[in-house]
């Protein structure tokens, strides 16, 4: 047997809540005063039903029936053994992988999209506006507002929407609507436009053009949609790891030793991961691992602070590990990767040491990406193959201390859509770029007045 | 319920020969000379396994434990219900889609891909040279030959070559090498590069340059490898339909009334419809519908004749549908569709009236696609668009009448690689090219002087 589906009816109900079991209870969200955000502060951004679930407490959450029909479509995804990378290895390690490259959109991203797309239409709203930088997130939302019949709006960073003419052409498809951002259609657009006609735009001005589009939407039926970072997205994801679980019992599973995902927003590891950091919070041990470009090393070489999500500052202050809001990773081809904080509920479990960061370089990730390629069949997004990366150490670990280790790892998406990166790669075109302490010194430099994220361990929240 | 999974125990053991159960027996391939080609003669192309399953007369092929655990990293595939797309046809018609685009590749094409490989393997071959027009066979086989560790090698029909960059990688990245043809390689290439050095290259010279490196190997090692028309291709695909089959079962549907596949060289409609012509034989009503390009149409426009299977007459003459072995299709998105003949079990089965084939414009499969990607959520292939607008119609069909109809269609693969098509519809860029009787009745010239098929029917084979 090298691969488990489950059917329907078999589908995990509800959602997992780490902030449930964690140790210690999470911070809250800073406004402009340093004072903890309300939700009714959030109210012209996201719709309250989310916004409740953002700041639960429950362990579970029920998943609404209308979303299990949207998930359904393309989950249970499959767990599967990579026998042949095994082999290829020579290891005693079990690698199993959890495939969520097979949603239509081609990534974990739909999980969430169509959760977020059901609440808001419930709450009344007509319209998502959104920023995507490398595409997947945008795709995963025009996916999901079809299916729904919500209208979409993509602010897609200029220099990705030139250099990647399909991803718009697929939103386009879904019948969303995709723009280069800066655009002239918002102040925030304009006011950059009118300083720097020529700039590649950034995600941060990206988002400031989508939050503003919601908020100054004067229906109030529009809503701005976030597809990483937060807390109800990591909650979202949560039943690929619920999944999985199931899966390894029917593979005859009784311990998982390694949980390995890769880390930009959060959301895919989170995923993964979470319903496992349970049972680990329980006194099991397992090593849990978020896996990140050497190049944005936001988990194992940035403090845990106070920052915000986006370089424009719109967000609210979340305490999380950050490289500072206006940190601009180098260009590797994980763009997905190349995000500057880090999910809050993703960055407390680093604190509490319920999760032990890795950061990997580039070629390294190719070089497992192209192994899994011509052993496992599946080419994968240039993000997973951090994942890919990081088992395969582990796999030859186990190989040295001769341990039959069961190591899983989330396949979080494709490569289809990226294969310049492969191409770059086998031309030898690409290289490395660790950041060193000084530049992440430097980096953090804006943020040094900043509230330490860490005063929470001292009892003053 | 709207999609069921098969657990890998489920999956079927055997492939179903149509070639056993045919009203009246298939004509064979004829040679330069007229005469009915022995095995023997196949022997430099392809090994002597896979050529007694092309002329195998057995109903049921086992299928190898090695191929199965090949076949199960991605199968059974889903057979799922577009619910949305009922809804918003408004008819009371069910509709189903098998999925075939969740493999590696994206589409169907592994099916046959891996079968052929493990035979090649079992018979002691090292190598596997192919040709590839779009792209989607080229890279089937470099994957089913990364699984496998045989070399692999495609002449890609060169404008197809320098307009899709991203195939070519997707095969490098499986281990293969993928050249451009004409190419500097074969005599074939040279030939034609001297004359036209220019030339954007065929599908008919691709197909002369794979099969001349093929026999021309000094170490007898390599063969030649084809993703279509062949019986033995028609037969690895069977196991779609077999398959959906058991699916439909567990919906509880007891009775398929319309089954349709598009088709090119008609692989993939064959892998469905198949084992459903079983039960047509056996007296069932069940309309199975071909879908082809109006561009392109072999099945409702052309003669039942012999002809080569390639431009440069490299094969022997198939009895097929043909609109002439040099004819060359209209500059359409379905590049899969675009071929002159036709599989000869698929052809046979046309003259015999068990399928009913459909021509298609191309705006009314884009059309048909993009309804599908917004109520389904699936960005479909250009060459799937075909089958999912025959699909439409018949859904409009049973609305008209009030009938509560079955159809099932085959979802042979995803559009992710081919967006431009998409695009050029959004941008009303693309229009239809139906071909007249006219054009067709002078495309045949060529093989005016060639035997009927037809004579067949007179008892003189």
């Amino acid at each position: 047997m090298i691969k488990v589906f489950l059917n329907e009816d078999e589908i995990p109900k509800k959602w997992y809540n780490l902030a449930a079991d964690l140790p210690t209870p999470m911070l809250p969200p800073l406004g402009p005063d340093g004072k903890p955000v309300s939700p009714d502060m959030l109210a012209p951004v996201f719709p309250m039903n989310l916004i409740e679930q953002e700041v639960s407490q429950e362990r579970w959450i029920d998943i609404p029936e209308g979303i299990l029909e949207l998930l359904y479509r393309w989950r249970p995804s499959p767990l599967q053994r990579a026998v042949n990378l095994e082999k290829a290895l020579g290891t005693p390690a079990r690698i199993y992988f959890k495939n969520e490259s097979l949603s239509p959109a081609g990534s974990h991203k739909p999980n969430t999209a169509v959760a977020q797309a059901w609440y808001n239409k419930e709450f009344g709203i007509k319209k998502l506006v959104t920023e995507t930088g490398a595409g997947q997130w945008g795709s995963a939302l025009s996916f999901a507002c079809a299916l729904l019949g919500l209208e979409c709006k993509v602010y897609m960073v200029r220099i990705s929407f030139d250099q990647k003419p399909f991803r718009k052409v697929m939103m386009e498809t879904w019948g969303a609507k995709c723009i280069p951002s800066p655009s002239p259609e918002t102040k925030a657009g304009r006011d950059v436009l009118e300083k720097n006609p020529d700039t590649p735009g950034s995600l941060g001005i990206a988002i400031s053009e989508a939050i503003e589009e919601a908020v100054t939407d004067e229906t109030g039926k529009t809503r701005y949609s976030l597809g990483s970072v937060l807390n109800h997205v990591m909650l979202h994801q949560t039943i690929i790891g619920l999944e999985a679980k199931k899966q390894l019992q029917k593979f005859g599973e009784k311990k998982v030793d390694v949980v390995i995902g890769c880390a930009g927003g959060g959301s895919n590891f989170a995923g993964l991961s979470f319903p496992f950091m349970a049972d680990k919070i329980n006194g099991e041990k397992i090593e849990i691992i978020p896996v990140e470009p050497a190049s944005c090393p936001t988990l194992t070489k940035a403090p845990f602070v106070y920052d915000h999500g986006d370089i424009a500052r719109m967000t609210p202050l979340l305490p999380m590990y950050s490289l500072g809001h206006s940190f601009v990773p180098s260009p590797i081809h994980a763009g997905g990767l190349r995000y500057h904080g880090m999910s809050p509920l993703v960055s407390q479990a680093v604190v509490e040491g319920l999760a032990t960061p890795l950061a990997i370089n580039q070629l390294e990730c190719y070089s497992a990406a192209m192994l899994f390629a011509k052993t496992e069949g599946i080419i994968v997004a240039p993000e997973t193959s951090h994942a890919v990366a990081a088992a395969i150490r582990k796999a030859r670990e186990a190989k040295e201390e001769g341990k039959a280790r069961v190591i899983i790892f989330n396949l979080s998406g494709h490569g289809l859509m990226d294969l310049y990166g492969y191409d770059a790669y086998m031309q030898g075109k690409l290289k490395d770029y660790e950041m060193s302490k000084d530049e992440v010194h430097d980096s953090l430099a804006e943020i040094k007045g900043y509230p330490k994220a860490e005063m929470r361990k001292t009892g003053k929240w």
